[in-house]
């Protein structure tokens, strides 16, 4: 028996899980489980389902679209491996933490490839078996580099990029390929300390706990949909250096824990939130 | 349109959700929200839905029960106020919570009487509105103790008896008359610290963290089904006393939640394990 | 033997901490517990030392007067009962957890006085045997309200003044007042969601984690140096609603344990920081 | 100026702080932190001093012996990078954790040499650049196996042996060559679930929170001295699998924390307690 994952998302409606479960017991699909989330104010509807089953996916599909509302978003998933493409700059700990569980099978994913726009990480990447290559920003405009950059990228063809402390910021048009794709580590418990030296910031606030946010990134600098936000407390004898080794910590684990919600495909966009079945 | 919960716990067989559903979408209710899981291991099926309809509330039962297996337990309910009866000794901190919560309505249940072994919380009691009995166990057997407050406790009729700091072990024959249907708060983060003075347990021990347990009772001491566990952080500069009086403030959490949960039907039994849909 | 706080803060120098330990030791004083910490960047020093002894409290203080900087900002206190006004609206939840610790002995204060600019909590701090006393703002200027408050609260001689949920705006004239001795309770985790209705802010940036942050007040609205932050995982479940419900139990920690922090003596203004010796 | 550290123990009496302060106010020395404690209980005093300041280390010993009591423990220390031995077996996590740290300069320590009773984890240390040992106790007794191991540590002469995730039990005769010097990761909340597969003994519990200790090692089995504990939510929908998986992100995150606060010499041994200046 084959292992699936259907994700639905459309406008809600009664008798949607009836119906979808209807589809899958006609064929004799054995649910392993299932979650559903209706957003009443939004009016919108999320459902999740693993099952195992021997059927045609082109023909799920097809029924499912039968039965749904017309501007259904349907998924049908296998858990396979996708492929990540990761974004770095100098900082090594996000880079070498999706290292070693990919390394080790933990991440339910394939790391394709690394690209830095310094090219300090290449030999920490290198010694895992995955390459890596650097593409310098140095003396080229911003769109110059980012058309290097997606070149790379789209040769390596990833499922979703990873910006694992990627220090540069990119502009709506590259962003723009990547809807829902793209997944950035941000150093603070946001909507506080948006914009750079967030442990600066946070250290001037003189606040008692600090966070990591691993969101979708969107055209706004640090306003894309969250998926998981970590948290550590802290003191006043912290300095800003403290409070960013500490946050080096909850950073890789935030990130660490969004990517396999997303490699999972348990994480739905809905508007500028999101709904996780975890 | 009347709110209404639907609960089946089960043995797992395909197409369970399908089939309520099913029965939900045949007389037009409205699923606001559907919770399912299936224990692979235990081969057992848990699902609550919560849904608003105008109809007989046995002739649903009735229509569950005929493609539900044999066994099923199927419990229809409306969000209405659960009678609580709580048991006291003499420490007031869950018990002010309790009557705080209840007096603003926080407390989805009608606290309709306290008991206590001891004299000392009447006067808290009484001013929050709610009648006090005081059951001394002075001079009695255990036996003889209990029955005078079995008498007190059915005069009440409660659907739920939380021992809120309540410091005497009852009997077998006691629990069982309440079985599903008893909370109690201790305090340590079980199985760690079983028995009696787990604050100075948890000094002597040296632990980095202490806890509080929100359970159902059963005959073993401190081993029923866990439904909330809270816990704290603390260290070397704190005595057993500072332990217990931190403790305080994440007991009264974790009974409050804990009661939370099973007054909105969010926790079923499975074995020894609770399973909470929350 | 009486039990004495020494509390010392001045521009940071070498053999503080020998000398006023010297000053203790020659009166045969019997240090209990010692915190020192140097702001290495601000150069300023901060020292809180419990210890019993017969002493001249006046001499002490003159004596270290002598060997400090001359802007030494030196207090000498006893444990005693701090006299402490409450001023809230119409939310009960961190009144009653006030009261409750009062009334029990777990906050080491005397709560002369409950103003509220809205009578509905009155019954409830009548029922702890507290003042309560309605000052409402109806058809007044801010001005001519915060003079009609400032009259009830000088005639209680407060300590320290407990914003409990008082929802409106005071006046940087007010604050002036009780610099360092006025404590909020604010409902987000500060500096994110400042200003009204932050649970609704945090529903609609999408957070899965909200806090709460209790802070001296200055006169920039949410911005006065922090002293304690709690918080609460949340997920896309939970409406507004939900979060300022879930939020009430993390606003009354948040504030219990900071006014315990206060109230032991235990907290130093820094600049717009605090140092906590806890 | 170099930069020491003070590390003071011994029974509690009267003026410690005034006369080791005035041993290094004479000297010129600059203290930057000072913590103490006095544990009243067992009339124990702990101090950790860090400071600057040029000065023979044997002269400032001998100083403080002359005003400490008989038995006091002195040491002076520098941060330098004490050498770290780690034992392994088959899992990966913590050692990848410790090699990464140690790579980028976060772990202030050397890590001299890895030996694994299993060969799989020879790869990714040398990866690292750090010699990795094979010991098999393969058809060996133990205290064949332990001689063999003894051999291979003292020609590393290491001033820690870490076990991160080393499976096998070792013996009081073992255990007694390190004596506060063996820092062990536990895979649950200590003293919940000692012995082995305790997310089994967790999964089988129905607990709401796991946890990892990291502690030094005794002749008791997982009941030494504990310095660290973390802790992670999980519910009902977790196999004892999934419970292990998030137990291997608390685990490393507990032991690197414990050996950062060992090797900045914050962690003093109270009995079976431990005294932590963090």
């Amino acid at each position: 028996m084959i292992a699936w994952r259907l994700l639905i998302h459309c406008t809600d409606q009664p008798g949607l899980v009836h119906q979808v479960t209807g589809l899958l017991f006609k064929r004799g699909c054995n649910v392993i489980v299932n979650h559903e989330f209706a957003d009443a104010d939004a009016g919108r509807f999320f459902m999740r389902t693993e099952f195992t089953g021997d059927l045609d996916p082109g023909d799920l599909v097809e029924d499912c679209r039968s039965v749904l509302p017309g501007e259904a978003v349907i998924r049908l998933t296998r858990p396979s491996r996708a492929r990540l493409v990761v974004l770095v700059s100098r900082e090594h700990h996000c880079l070498a933490d999706l290292l070693v569980r990919h390394e080790f099978g933990e991440l339910p994913a394939e790391v394709v490839g690394v690209i830095g726009n310094h090219a300090e990480l290449g030999s920490l990447t290198g010694r895992f078996g995955v390459p890596f290559q650097h593409v310098s920003h140095d003396g080229l405009s911003r769109e110059e580099h980012e058309r290097r950059l997606l070149e790379r990228i789209r040769a390596l063809a990833p499922d979703y990029l990873v910006l694992a402390k990627y220090m540069r910021v990119l502009s709506p048009e590259f962003v723009a390929q990547f809807a829902g794709r793209m997944i950035n580590i941000h150093h603070s418990f946001l909507p506080a300390f948006v914009g750079s030296r967030p442990y600066h910031q946070a250290f001037a606030r003189g606040v008692k706990v600090i966070g990591a946010t691993a969101h979708f990134v969107t055209d706004e600098l640090d306003a894309g949909p969250i998926i998981v936000q970590e948290l550590l407390p802290v003191d006043h004898t912290h300095s800003p250096q403290d409070l960013a080794r500490s946050g080096r910590d909850v950073e890789r684990l935030a990130l660490a824990k969004a990517l396999r919600m997303v490699l999972e495909d348990r994480v739905f966009l809905n508007g500028n939130r999101t709904v996780i079945f975890d």
